[in-house]
């Protein structure tokens, strides 16, 4: 059997990641592939620290993308900061506290979960609770933007409880870099980690991350050996750590780097502030459209993230039929439910090069036309003029 | 400061890996990005695991690419193999034994180490001694071709020995597969693993793993959890493993799948057969080219690998002063000494894309004219007229 080259469709991806990526930054990535110690890919790497320091507003000088995707930026926290028998307080509030349990478990910490109901944000009253109660925790650690239910909770709340118990913070920005304001220092977040493939308009694969000094004064003092070679970051910091001089640790992934540096450099030309802003605006046109519709979200109107919109599935509405009839019909996709809201809800995303009006009015318009053959009560065209008012009065 | 798009210079790449990526692979990582559960994607990743067995020789239904460098396929197949007190023979002969020893002691086990000289292939009859001392060892681990090196040791009698002695098998093939015979399944190895950036002629960030019935066994009765859950196999199998169906596991790296996927299409155009051929002809014509500038491989005749040429550097020449002029004036990269063999040997990779006539030329003509600088005995043009004539011959 003869395989042939793959033609990927062109779709627009309206789910919980990977989103649109920018043109300019597929373009990057087909740039020429260079030595991983050649000196102009040194400088590049210090640009992509630059660049990123400026995306999660810190002076944190190891600011780097982890070498894989973001569930290793997420073990890339946990296994450098948790050591044998330490207690970590976890927030869960969906998916992704969840999986960070499963890291504390792996890394021989004990996990004191705190849950809140998926699509609240984290309730930082209990979390002091938790806190009193387990004066020996290390750390806590939680999810800034619950991408699996699109909830936002108050870091800067969160970190300021964490430290007056001498605790030192995780935080899963994954879904909220470049979408909504994260500022680790202003915050003063001792490590966090994020992904390429949501607000950044990039490919997937990467996974920023940034330590603050007083984090990596633990990771420099363990008592062991941290369980990953791969992703240690005493032997890291010497790749991606200085500047200029490089000691060899792994191969970095050169081209997906180009992408990234490529996607960092449209975040600066925009400004953060620009792009929150631009998040904040075309939420506000797509959450008008979905509610003429009568859908309704799943997340408060006050801890609702822009950039993922999870919605009810009505009753009667077959979740995978309509999805699949959207691929099909408008090569447009939009996010299953994950975990418990599997087949309740759908997540709309609109994030980083995605966020733009032609894919709100896509969206609305697909969404009506699909919705309507099952539901006589749907006009078509409203939710895309509900959408086109917001639009207009915001412009 | 503002940071501008990043445009890399266009090399030759002769190093040890990231080699020359061929065109068709950077076009096909540029392609539009859609999402990881689209059944399209779906679809191509059951195309790249049956491109995978083919290159690997193997009916492994687990054979697919971790998402991440090779370091990270090493550590997929100690995480997931090696259990607390462990007993793990790791025979070395070079620098990459040397990161075996280190994932072996994160996991848990303990590493009996069979020294080789750096250059020289492994020893069976070392192995032999070690397992006989070792007979609660339980796994064997060794690397089939040493990328600091250039020496490539004798798989099938090492795998044989381990299995006699009941124990499994880790393989290297970071820098083999593609370039030389691999055959997993007539060679019975266990669990393997490889990068792109060598003989596949792709860029560097994944590195494709196969692991045998007999393997799994092992991960699927493990007593304790793996304690990577980003490369936990029996979560990965449920996101690779079955035709089809996929449960979300990580983000995939779409793009940067894209490109394997092209590179092993390319593979199977020009057949294993015919990719080993034209490794070992211009590796004849490189060594004649190199020989006749006076300089000596480092590595016996029997065990030298084609696609990486470890050559003294002659006495009075500085190392980094000359590949310092070769990338300056010729946009070329060759490779440096690794660990105890900085400073005393180049390493000139000849993988994939990268291994053709042209690059041969290019390689011993910039190289001849830089030492001729430094040492009026070579004289410019011999070396390439040695390997044209060996060309010639071999057309």
């Amino acid at each position: 059997m003869t395989i042939k080259s793959f033609h990927p469709p062109q779709r627009t991806l309206m789910g919980p990641g990977p989103s649109d990526v920018n043109p300019r930054v597929l373009e990057a990535m087909s740039r020429p592939t260079i030595g991983h110690l050649d000196p102009v890919f040194v400088g590049m790497m210090d640009e992509v620290k630059t660049l990123l320091k400026y995306a999660f507003q810190t002076k944190n000088e190891l600011t780097m993308p982890v070498s894989a995707p973001g569930s290793a930026g997420m073990e890339t926290c946990f296994a450098n900061l948790v050591e044998l028998g330490d207690k970590v307080i976890v927030c869960q509030n969906g998916v992704f506290g969840g999986r960070m349990k499963e890291n504390v478990e792996r890394c021989g910490g004990i996990a004191v979960m705190v849950e809140d109901a998926w699509g609240e944000a984290v309730n930082p009253q209990k979390l002091e609770e938790a806190l009193q109660a387990n004066s020996d925790a290390k750390i806590v650690a939680f999810v800034h933007a619950e991408t699996s239910t699109g909830a936002q909770s108050d870091v800067k709340i969160l970190v300021e409880m964490a430290h007056k118990h001498d605790c030192l913070t995780i935080v899963d920005a994954v879904t909220s870099l470049g979408g909504t304001p994260v500022r680790v220092d202003e915050w003063q977040i001792d490590a966090i980690y994020s992904g390429t493939q949501k607000c950044l308009s990039c490919t997937p694969g990467l996974s920023p991350v940034s330590f603050s000094e007083r984090a990596l004064d633990k990771v420099r003092n363990r008592s062991s050996k941290v369980q990953s070679w791969f992703l240690d970051l005493n032997l890291v910091m010497g790749y991606w750590g200085g500047e200029g001089k490089r000691a060899y640790h792994h191969t970095a992934p050169i081209n997906a780097l180009y992408g990234l540096h490529e996607s960092l450099v449209i975040l600066q030309e925009e400004g953060l502030d620009n792009a929150w802003a631009r998040h904040a605006k075309h939420h506000q046109a797509l959450r008008a459209g979905l509610e003429a519709m009568g859908l309704s979200f799943i997340v408060d109107e006050a801890s609702r993230l822009p950039q993922l919109n999870a919605v009810s599935i009505p009753e009667g509405i077959d979740d995978a039929t309509v999805r699949a009839t959207l691929l099909r019909d408008y090569s447009l996709e939009i996010g299953a439910g994950l975990g418990v809201m599997a087949g309740k809800v759908w997540r709309i995303g609109l994030m980083g090069y995605a966020c733009n009006a032609r894919n709100v009015l896509t969206c609305l318009g697909a969404l009506d036309d699909v919705l309507s053959r099952h539901n006589a009560a749907i006009e078509r065209g409203v939710a895309v003029a509900s959408a086109q008012t917001v639009l207009a009065a915001k412009a």
